[in-house]
């Protein structure tokens, strides 16, 4: 009887189609959160997302969305790393699996908040990249 | 009496010299961080850091680290979000504030850990890439 090699393999990168950035604030931080949005907008081809101050979808505190592709990852995520202030942000692959997006293979730059897996399907398909909606003019 | 602005800019992103990611461990799940250790020095252009068996450093955790340049960044903290598996990992820049760099500067994948932040100097030279100690031949 033939045997087949089991043996684990990584994920390949080419599994991720897109990125959203998740930009949590609350009443204290607020005006930082404005102050993070406007200066996103100056620095990145990026999707900006509606300003929620309500919650929605699995998120448990007022965020906006930040839709990037995957070229996007190198100027934005270490620029987040230095300019999050005191907001906390989730960073997360899309690819066919948003449960696990948003859990296990998500990044948080400031303290991590919680997700509420229950509203977000194991499969699906990947989100592909949005048409941005930002004109930048600095340099980040 | 002339005034000068002192509107809040935030960082550049030319401030970052190299990138640390550490892997952290414990005794269940060593195995898991010597498979990836594997993975990643088959795969990317690092300096893999000794294998840390004890605590050292600002770390509350068995640990090894991985330093890398700016430009592994696109590849490496991607795939590692989706391949740390159980495995905790802290990616922090190299800027010239390595208590900063630790903490608010810094990103988690995985469940963040303590980071001791009495070992860390506010203000230091930023360390330069190291010379890469892998040869890649896996495509991530």
């Amino acid at each position: 009887m033939e045997t087949t090699s089991t043996a684990a393999q990584p994920h390949r990168l080419n599994a991720i189609a897109s990125f959203h950035a998740h930009i949590y604030f609350d009443d204290v931080t607020r005006s930082e959160a404005e102050r993070l949005r406007q200066w996103i907008a100056d620095r990145f081809v990026v999707t900006l997302g509606r300003w929620h101050d309500g919650l929605v979808g699995p998120h448990e505190r007022p965020m906006y969305q930040v839709a990037f592709a995957v070229e996007v990852f190198p100027m934005l995520v270490p620029w987040l790393m230095l300019n999050h202030g005191r907001l906390s942000v989730l960073v997360h692959p899309n690819t066919t699996q948003p449960l696990a997006d948003h859990t296990a293979h998500a990044l948080w730059i400031g303290p991590p908040l919680g997700i509420r897996g229950d509203n977000l399907p194991e499969h699906s398909d990947a989100e592909l990249p949005r048409e941005p909606n930002t004109t930048p003019t600095i340099a980040a």
